[in-house]
C-alpha cells in the first residue's frame, strides 16, 4: 500500500468517528434525557480526542510528506491537499490548548444561558474573556503554522482560503450601499398598505406536514435523512443520514416553515456531495460560505420569490383549512419579504441582516487583535448597531448577549453568514440564466432545474476545488457584492 | 501516575467509546433512515476497532502486569481483575479473525432475514456454516489463552466464570423434572374453565401510557433513560442514558406490557450500578445470567404474581376504558400465567421456556465440538423439540430459523436465559423472605421493597464480585434449580 492509499484509510476512519459524533450531537439536541449530559460530554470528548490523535500522529505527517512524491490524479491531489490542510490545522494547536479551550467554552456556554436570560453581561464577562484569551492563542498558534495573521487563521478554519483581505473590500461596498437601499425600501413599503397577518393558531401537525411536503418537493432524500424538533434548528447527522430540525410555534407558521427550507438547503448540499469521495476530505462540503449559500439559495432566493408563493399559498390554505385575503399568494409574499430593522440577527430580513454581520466582524476582529476589551463590548455593540441601522438594543439580552457564537468559541464564523448570502444571490442569478424553467418550475413546486444546477455546479464539486474556483466556474466571477445588491433592488424596489 | 491509575483512564476511555456505540446502536433500531445502514456499519466498525486496539495495546498489557505489583484496595483489585479479563478475551483473538467473524455475521444476519421469511434453511446454511467455523476458531483461540475448552471460552464471554460443568448438573435436573411438572400443570389447567381474553383493539397511546406508568412505579429514572419503539425490543443506550424499547400490537396489549416490564428489569440493573465505578470494568453488570435474572424478576416473578395483578387490573380498565369479567384481576392473571407448549421460544411460558434452551444448548455445544453439522441442524432441532415438549415445528421458520443468535454469532449465550430464570426465582425467594412488605407492596404498585433489596444485593455489586459470590451472599446458595422448581409448583400447582 502506498502512502496515499494508507492516508485514504486513515481519513475514512476519521470520517466515521466524526459521523458518529454527528449522530451523538443530533441525539443530544433531540432525544437525550437531561441526566445524560455529563456522560454524553465524555463520549464526545473521547471521540474528538481520538480523532485529534489520529490526525496529528507523526505517521500521518510522514505519509502526507511521502504521498507528495507519489503519482496521484488531480482528484487525489486535491484530496491530499485537504488532508494536509486538516493535519496542519490540528497539529498547529497543542493538545493542552485544545483541551483548555474546550473546557472554557463549555463553561462560558453554561454561563451565557443564564446571563442572557437575565441580561447580565457582567456575569458572562470573565468566562468570555477566558474564551477570547484562548481563541487568541489558537489564532496565534495556527497563524504561525499557516503563515497567517491570527484572525485570518481562525477564518480559515471555517472557510478555507477566506481572508480579511477578501472580506474588507466586499464589506466596504455593503457598508456604503445598504443604508441608502434600506431607506428606499422602507419608504416604498410605507407608501403601500401593510400586508395582513393570517391569524393562528396553526396546529403543529399541519405545520409539520407542510414542512415535509416542501422538503420532498425540494428533493430531500428521506431514505437518507430525517426531520425532527429541537430548541435551536440545525442541520446535522452523518453521511447518508442528514438530519435537520425545526421548532414549531402555534401562533406563527412562517418561522418553522422558512427554517425547514433553510435547513433543507444545507441538507441538499450534504446529500448531494459525491459518493465516490465519501469519507475523504475532498468529499466534504467546501466551507461555511458555500454551505450558507445553499441554505439561503433555497430559503431566501427560491422560496421568497413571488413564483414560489404562487405554489405555496394554496398549499398553506389547504393545510390549515383557511382562506381569505390574508391567504392570497401576494399578501403572504409581502409578509415574507417585509424589511424592518431590529436588534436581533436571527430575526433580521435579508436587507438588514448584513449590518448585523458587519458589526460582529468589526468587533470580533478588534477583540482578536487586542484592540477591544471584553468590558467595552456592550457599549461598542450598541453604538455600532445604532450607527448601522438606527436601532439601539434595549438591553444586553437584545444586544451583545443574543448569540452563542462568542461564548461558544466560534470566532471568525460570523462573516460567512453574509458572504453566504452574497454567494447565494450570485449563484441563483447564474442558475436562472442557465435554466429558463427555474422560476416557472418553482411556481409549480418543481425544484428540479435549481437542484440539478446546484448539484452539478456546487454539490458535486465538494472540496475538489476552492470556493473561488467553484464560484468562478459556476457564475463567471469570484465572490462579490453586486449580485446581492441587484437582487435586493429587483425584489424590493422594482415594479 | 501509577500503572493502575493510568489503566483507569484507559478503561474510562473505552467505556466512553462503548457508550457512544450503545447510542448509535439504539439509533439504528429506532431512528435511522434505511439508506444510512452502510455508513452506520462503518461507524460502529471503526469504534469497535478503536476499542479493540486500545484494549489489546502492548502498553495495556504492560500496565496490567505492573499494576499487579502496586498496592490496591479490594475494589481496585476486583477492577484490575476485570481489566485483565477484558484484555485477555480481546487479545486472544487475532484482529483478522475478529474482522472475518464480524463480516460473516453481517452477511449471515442479512441472509437469515430472507431465509426465515421464506422458511428456506438451505439458503442460510452456507453463511451459517461460515459463522460457525469462525466461532469455533474464536472458541479455540480464547480457550487456548484462557485455559478453557472452546465452548467454555465462548460461555465465559457472556457470563464470566460460567462453564459446562456448572450448567450440566443444573440442566439435568430441569430435564428430569420439567416434563412431569408441565404435564401436571396442563392437567390442572384443563380441569378449570379457560380464562376470557379481553377483546381489542387496544390503542397504542393507551398501551404506551400504561407502560410508562409501570416503568415509573418500578422505579425507572426518566431523567436518565427513555422508552421508544423498535421491531425487536431491547435495553440499550449508555451510562446515565438507559433506553428500552417495545413494540405495540393493537390486538394484544399484554405482549408490549410484559415486554416493557422485562426491559425495565434490565434497565433498573443498568441504572442501579454504582456511580463510583462508572466507566470501569468493575462497575459493569456482572454477566448475562444476572442481567436476565433482573428482567425476569420484574416480568415473571413480580409482575406475574397474583398480588401485582390486583394493582394492574384497575389500571388497565381505566387505561382502556373497559370493564367486565375479562378485566377482573384473577382472570387477567390466569391469562398471563397460561402454560402451553409451542414451537416459538420468545412466546413460551416460564414452565416450557427451559426446554427451548436445553435444546439449543445441546445443539450449539455439539456444533462447536464438531459433533453436529449445519446440514443436520433442522432435523436435530425438530426431533429435539418434539422429544422435550411434544411439539414438532411445522417448518424451519418455526424451527431452527426462529432465532437470530446463531447467524448473529452469539454462541454460548442461550444458556443464560434459563440460568437467569433460575437466578430470578432464587433471588425473589430471598427478597420475599427479607422484605415482608414485598408482595403487599406489589399489590399497591409499590416496587420499593423489591427494588431496594435488588439494588443492595445485586445492582450495587456490579462486577465487584463474581456471579456465584453475589448469589451466595444474597440467597445463601450458589445458582441451582430448586427455587425455580418450587416457584413453578407454588404458582401453578398450589391452592
Amino acid at each position: 500500500m502506498n502512502a496515499y492509499t494508507s492516508l485514504e484509510r486513515t481519513f475514512a476512519r476519521l470520517a466515521a468517528i466524526q459521523d458518529a459524533a454527528g449522530i451523538l450531537g443530533w441525539d443530544c439536541q433531540t432525544q437525550m434525557p437531561d441526566g445524560a449530559a455529563g456522560a454524553r460530554a465524555d463520549q464526545l470528548a473521547v471521540l474528538r480526542g481520538l480523532a485529534h490523535e489520529i490526525l496529528t500522529a507523526p505517521e500521518t505527517a510522514d505519509r502526507i510528506e511521502a504521498a507528495r512524491a507519489e503519482a496521484v490524479d488531480p482528484g487525489q491531489a486535491a484530496n491530499l491537499g485537504e488532508m494536509e490542510r486538516a493535519h496542519r490545522h490540528a497539529a498547529a494547536v497543542p493538545p493542552d490548548l485544545v483541551e483548555a479551550s474546550s473546557r472554557a467554552v463549555s463553561k462560558a456556554e453554561m454561563t451565557w444561558r443564564s446571563a442572557r436570560a437575565e441580561s447580565d453581561f457582567a456575569r458572562l464577562a470573565p468566562d468570555l474573556a477566558e474564551v477570547l484569551r484562548l481563541q487568541r492563542a489558537i489564532g496565534q498558534a495556527k497563524g504561525e503554522a499557516l503563515g497567517l495573521a491570527p484572525y485570518d487563521a481562525l477564518l480559515d478554519g471555517y472557510d478555507p482560503g477566506l481572508r480579511r483581505a477578501v472580506i474588507d473590500p466586499i464589506f466596504a461596498v455593503l457598508r456604503a450601499e445598504l443604508p441608502g437601499l434600506v431607506a428606499r425600501i422602507a419608504e416604498r413599503q410605507a407608501a403601500r398598505p401593510a400586508p395582513i397577518a393570517p391569524e393562528g393558531p396553526f396546529p403543529v401537525e399541519a405545520q409539520r406536514r407542510v414542512g415535509l411536503a416542501l422538503m420532498e418537493a425540494a428533493g430531500f432524500d428521506f431514505t437518507r435523512g430525517r426531520l425532527d424538533v429541537s430548541l435551536h434548528p440545525f442541520c446535522g447527522g452523518a453521511r447518508d443520514d442528514v438530519r435537520i430540525t425545526t421548532r414549531y410555534d402555534e401562533s406563527d407558521f412562517a418561522r418553522a416553515l422558512m427554517g425547514v427550507l433553510h435547513e433543507t438547503g444545507h441538507a441538499l448540499y450534504e446529500q448531494g456531495r459525491p459518493a465516490a469521495w465519501h469519507g475523504q476530505p475532498a468529499g466534504e462540503a467546501r466551507g461555511m460560505t458555500l454551505h450558507e449559500s445553499q441554505s439561503l439559495i433555497v430559503e431566501m432566493q427560491a422560496c421568497r420569490s413571488p413564483e414560489f408563493f404562487r405554489y405555496l399559498a394554496p398549499l398553506l390554505r389547504e393545510a390549515f383549512g383557511r382562506s381569505g385575503p390574508a391567504w392570497e399568494a401576494e399578501n403572504l409574499h409581502r409578509l415574507a419579504t417585509r424589511v424592518e430593522p431590529g436588534p436581533i440577527r436571527v430575526d433580521a430580513d435579508e436587507a438588514t441582516y448584513p449590518a448585523h454581520i458587519l458589526l460582529r466582524y468589526d468587533l470580533e476582529s478588534a477583540m482578536i487583535a487586542g484592540d477591544l476589551a471584553v468590558a467595552d463590548l456592550p457599549g461598542a455593540f450598541d453604538d455600532g448597531l445604532h450607527a448601522l441601522i438606527g436601532v439601539r438594543p434595549a438591553d444586553d439580552r437584545l444586544g451583545c448577549l443574543q448569540d452563542i457564537h462568542w461564548p461558544g468559541g466560534a470566532w471568525g464564523y460570523f462573516p460567512t453568514y453574509t458572504l453566504g448570502a452574497l454567494a447565494a444571490a450570485q449563484l441563483f442569478a447564474a442558475a436562472r440564466q442557465a435554466e429558463p424553467d427555474l422560476l416557472p418550475g418553482l411556481a409549480r413546486g418543481d425544484f428540479g432545474p435549481l437542484r440539478g444546477w446546484l448539484r452539478r455546479h456546487v454539490h458535486a464539486r465538494a472540496s475538489l476545488a476552492g470556493t473561488d474556483a467553484i464560484l468562478a466556474d459556476a457564475t463567471g466571477a469570484t465572490l462579490g457584492p453586486d449580485a446581492f445588491l441587484r437582487h435586493l433592488e429587483a425584489r424590493y424596489l422594482a415594479a
